[in-house]
Formats: structure tokens, sequence, C-alpha cells
């Protein structure tokens, strides 16, 4: 029996409707498996502007450090995006809360269902058995240097990267490679770039340490072009936080939807749980998105607690439902299960 | 009758190869139209780097300034890539070139071929009719910023946009936009980057003098998703310097070959005209290097002088050997032809 505190931030857009889905699986697989699972909602986002003015408040960060786990749906509004001058944004709120609780590797599991192959805007013989492992960093970068304006007008974004924080993150994804197929492909662009430069540096350091993983040198054009002519040439994939960022989105297409894909969001303590969609906001309310990504990101969150049954239990049930054909509607032709039929079911099969 | 004076840099790999098929067919032009094109072969690259220590020599930048156009191969070579300490690399060749020359719009029009579809790992429905044009920004960004250590051992890239820089690209691809399907979409990182919310301020200033334009705004994430999603989105594509490196040569699958696409890099004076492709060092020599992407690039070329006439017969001449399967190893499951026999068969049919 096990006691766990999940803090869940639903966040805007369609994110609260998910994120109910992914509460729902996590509660029945507290009652079937005689767990506690205790849920903290919190506020991040544009809703957290909305109410307090921060995207995200002191109170939901001091949460997040009480809790084992965090559940997020998705943040963003578009009410920020075509606003250049706005002052507080959404996004603000998780790259901060990425940044207090140090959660440095982003790590996207992506593989092509055989379910629902033919939904792929790929060919089938092209997709067929893709199962890749994209790390991310995700505290570093250009996302996080300084930016700003200069006094002649002109706009900067600053890219840093040390050591220290290519390292962490190299030794994850080895420690990965190596429990699969011994595979590990750098992305960077190396030949512009210092940044990437100091990736390739620290990681052929590294690499003699993890002597059965085949190391692979790849630029960021050519691999976004390999992602799609012949993904399953990737195992695990490591990248700095931008080209993680464009990759993974776009490696969504061989799962067949972005509404698929789960993504945990580590570091040092806690650990943090999300769909890799955004907040899709024209959607919000009408309970077509689809749950599975942050039931998916649930199930990744009980494989952090150790909870390998109950994770392939939440796996298998979205397996069915995939193959029973409870889908949402961007997954099927025919008639298609709302948001919350979809999470029913699942939480319904575990 | 026309004289013209261009600089050929067949560069790495498989550069020179290509660019003797773009040449045979320039020289094929000439003699049908009756114009005098005077080639001046010169070195750029890790070719130069090997003859000169100079991946530019000061020679050939001089040679291009007297040049009506510049004609490029590929730059590139593995011994630089996995190299992290090495102070010369031909990339700064190119990079400097596009900068003295003030290359600042690199112009890449993709294509789904009709005649190729079948080949595209994308499948037949999601392609068919695609056809944008990317207009990547060549000579700013994270390339051209500041780079390098700093004393702590982290490595830097600073990443600038001024509000010249912007327009100037910007007001190009409205026009183009305005003579094809009126659409134009910015990729930028508008929620995370200052940078991107500049492209997004200026871009919004510039709009309504071009009140027939529909402007689209996209995410880089979501614009990687997009283009392989639905491409036939699409019509102008605005983006900067990096995110089109990556955007285009992923867009390249779309068309079923980066082998077949021309792009013209554009600026106040002298324009240079190169495959997307790269120096493809494995292929060197092999005669299985498609050449279309460097015809296509030379067809951009006349366009760029003019002669229209003269570039559309070229394109015909290439649509002709796609139609009848003179095609390189890359396209076709049959017997392939040789980098060679493909240039030979254009520039005849012209
Ligand atoms: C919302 C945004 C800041 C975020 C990112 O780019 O990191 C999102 O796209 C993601 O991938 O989690
Ligand atoms: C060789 C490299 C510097 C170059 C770039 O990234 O600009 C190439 O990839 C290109 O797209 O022309």
């Amino acid at each position: 029996i096990l006691r766990k505190r999940i803090v869940v931030l639903a966040g805007d857009g369609i994110g609260p409707e998910v994120c109910q889905e992914g509460v729902r699986v996590l509660k029945a697989i507290a009652e079937r498996f005689g767990h506690e699972f205790i849920f903290d909602h919190q506020l991040m986002g544009a809703c957290a502007i909305d109410a307090t003015g921060d995207p995200l408040p002191e109170k939901t960060l001091a949460a997040c450090w009480q809790a084992d786990a965090v559940l997020l749906g998705a943040i963003g509004d578009p009410k920020y995006d075509n606003n250049p001058a706005a002052k507080v944004r959404p996004e603000q709120g998780l790259l901060k809360l990425r940044k207090s609780l140090g959660l440095y590797a982003n790590i996207r599991p992506v593989t092509a269902y055989d379910r629902l192959i033919e939904h792929s805007p790929l060919k089938k013989d092209r997709i067929q058995g893709a199962d890749m492992l994209i790390f991310r960093e995700l505290t570093g970068g250009i996302y996080f240097g300084e930016k700003g304006r200069a006094e002649d007008g002109s706009a900067f974004d600053h890219c840093t990267y040390n050591r220290g924080e290519i390292a962490r993150i190299a030794h994850r994804a080895f420690q990965a490679a190596e429990n699969r197929r011994q595979k590990l492909t750098l992305v960077d662009k190396a030949n512009v770039l210092e940044t990437s430069r100091l990736w390739r540096e620290v990681v052929q350091e590294i690499a003699p340490q993890y002597p059965s993983v085949m190391v692979d040198y790849l630029f960021v054009d050519n691999a976004a072009m390999q992602l799609i002519l012949n993904p399953r040439q990737f195992d695990v994939m490591l990248t700095e936080n931008m080209f993680g960022d464009i990759l993974s989105d776009e490696a969504s297409v061989i799962a067949g939807s972005l509404g698929l894909l789960p993504s945990a969001s580590v570091g040092d303590q806690v650990a943090l749980f999300e769909p890799i969609h955004g907040s899709f906001p024209q959607a919000k309310g009408k309970g077509i998105a689809n749950p599975i990504a942050t039931i998916l990101s649930a199930a990744m969150m009980l494989e952090h607690f150790g909870l390998q049954a109950e994770a392939d239990c939440v796996k298998d049930a979205v397996d069915n439902a995939l193959e029973r054909g409870v889908l949402t509607p961007e997954l099927t032709s025919g008639v298609p299960y709302t948001t919350e039929q979809v999470g029913s079911f699942i939480a319904y099969g575990v």
C-alpha cells in the first residue's frame, strides 16, 4: 500500500478536461490496488494569471515541492500569443516551474501503434515498429538564457549550456539506451553552434562509460528529415531544449496523433508528467480532446513510483481502448467517443 | 542575347558532381538561346581549407562580387564535424559568403511532384497538390551572433534580430504571397523568445501594406508537425534562419527527395543558387547523387536573370526526365541512371 500526494495543474484550454480523465484513471488504480493517492488541484498558466496575476503563484510552487509528483494538463491562451507586448505569459509559469523543480530531463516515448498505423500521415512500411525515446533537455538553452531588447530596438535571446547541464541528462539517456536497443543519437548543430560543440564534447567524453551503447551524431536539419524518412533508425535521441521541442512534436506524426504522446519531466526530486500536446484552445469544452496522452503520462507517473504492475495495467487498458475503437474524433472516421467516454472506458478497464 | 558571368563554387563531397550537371544544362541553354555564360570556378569549403587554409579565400569572394550570379554545389566534410576542437570549418566559408554578399533571403520552393508522389514517405492524399515557398532569413539570428566559451567552461550562442533584418525579408515574402495564393505563415516561438516577438511585431506592422495577404502565425514546434500533417495549408512560409534550416529540410520529404529541391539566396546585389542538400560525403564520386536540385537551382538563376522562357525550358526538361523515369537511385526501384546521365538527358532536352 502506497500513499502519494499528487499535485494536479489542469491549466488552460483542454487541460482541465484531459486532467480529469488522468485523475479518473489514477483513482481507479488506487482503488483496485489499494493505494492512497491524494490529489491537490492548483493553478498555473493563463488561469493562474486571470485569478492571481501570476502564471505560477507561490502557493502552487509550494504545493509542488510538497508533492510526490505533479500531473499537468496544458497551458497557454491565444490572447497572449499575438500580443508581443504582453508582460505576463502563461508559458512563463511552465518554464519557471520546470526550472524551480529542476526538471532537467523531459522524456518522450514515441511509438507507432499498430492499431492506429493507418491513421498516420506516413506510410505504414516506413513507421511500423518505430519505437524511440526522446530525451529533451528542459531547463537550459535559449529558453532560459537572457532575453530582451537592446537600445537600438533589436531583440536578443541568449543560448548557454554548461558541462554539468549536458552531462546529467546525457547519463540518463545513456542509461536508458543500455536498457533498450543500445543506440543513442545526439542531435545538434555542431557545424555552426558553439553550444552544440560542447554537447558533442561532453557526450564523447561520457560515451566510454557506456561501452555497449553505439553513439551517432546528427545535425538537427538532417534529423528533422530522418525522423520522417526512417524513424526506425532511432532508439534514444538526446538533444537540447529547443531542438527537442521541435523534433518531439514532429515525431508525434509517427504515433498518428499528438493526443497519444505522454512525457515525464524528471530531475533530482519531484517529477512532473504531462501530455506533449498544448492547450488546444479551439477544442476547449467540446469533449473532443484525446485524454490518452494524459492517461499515459499518469502511467509514467506510476512507473516513477515503482508501480510497474499498475502502470502496465493502465497501458493495457489504453491498448484495449485503441483496439476496440474507443477513440476521440481525430483518430476515427467512425462515430467518435468523447473525452470523458474514453477516460471512463480506460478507468473501467484497469 | 545576354552575357553573364557565373561563379561556380563546386565545394565538397558530391558538390562537384552536381555542379557539373548544373553547368552542363546552363551551357545547353546558352547555346540554344544564343546567350553567353562565362563560368568561373572558385574554391570554397573543405576543398578551400585543404588548398589554402581558408574556407572562403579572398580570391573567391572577389570573384563572387564580380559575378552576376553564383552557383554553389555543397560544402562540408565529416573530418570537421566530429572534431569539436577544429578551429577552421567549411561551414564558416558558406556563412561568411552569405553574410559578405548580403544574401539575406533564402527562398526554397517545395512541391509534391505527381510523378514522384508514390516515392514520398507521406501518404499521397496528404501531399498531393502541396506547393509552398519557404522564406528563410539567412544572414542573422543565432548562426551569426556572438558565440564562444565563457571562463567557467560554458558555451554560448547569441541570437539577435533587428527590425530592418526582419522587415526586408518580410516584404519579399509578402510580395511573393501576393503573386501566389495570398497566404503567409510566420513561424516563430513568440511564446518564449524575444526575437520571435520582434518578428511578430514587425510582420504585424507590415501586413496592412499587403491587404490581399492573409497572415497566419504558428509556433515552430507546431509548424514541424503541421508540415507533415497537412502541408497543403502552406503557401508562403516566413521564418528566421535556424527554424528555416530545420523546417525546409524537413519539408523536403514532401517532394520525395532532398535531391530535388533548389534554392535561391538573394540580397541587394549578387544572388546565389544552390541545392538545399548537403555534401553527402558517403556518395562522393559514386555517380549516385541527384543533380536535379542543382539544375533547378540553375533554373532559378535564369529566372533571376529575367530569362523566364529559358527557365521554363529547364523545368520542362526536368519534368520530362521525371516522367520518363530518368532517375538517380534514391528515386527508383528500377535501374537507376547516373548523375551524369540524368544531367545529360536534361541538357539534351532543353
Ligand atoms: C508551452 C511551451 C513553452 C512548451 C515548450 O516549448 O517547452 C511546449 O511547447 C512544450 O513542448 O512543452
Ligand atoms: C552547412 C550549413 C551551415 C547550412 C545551414 O545550416 O545553413 C546548410 O545546412 C544549409 O541549410 O544551407
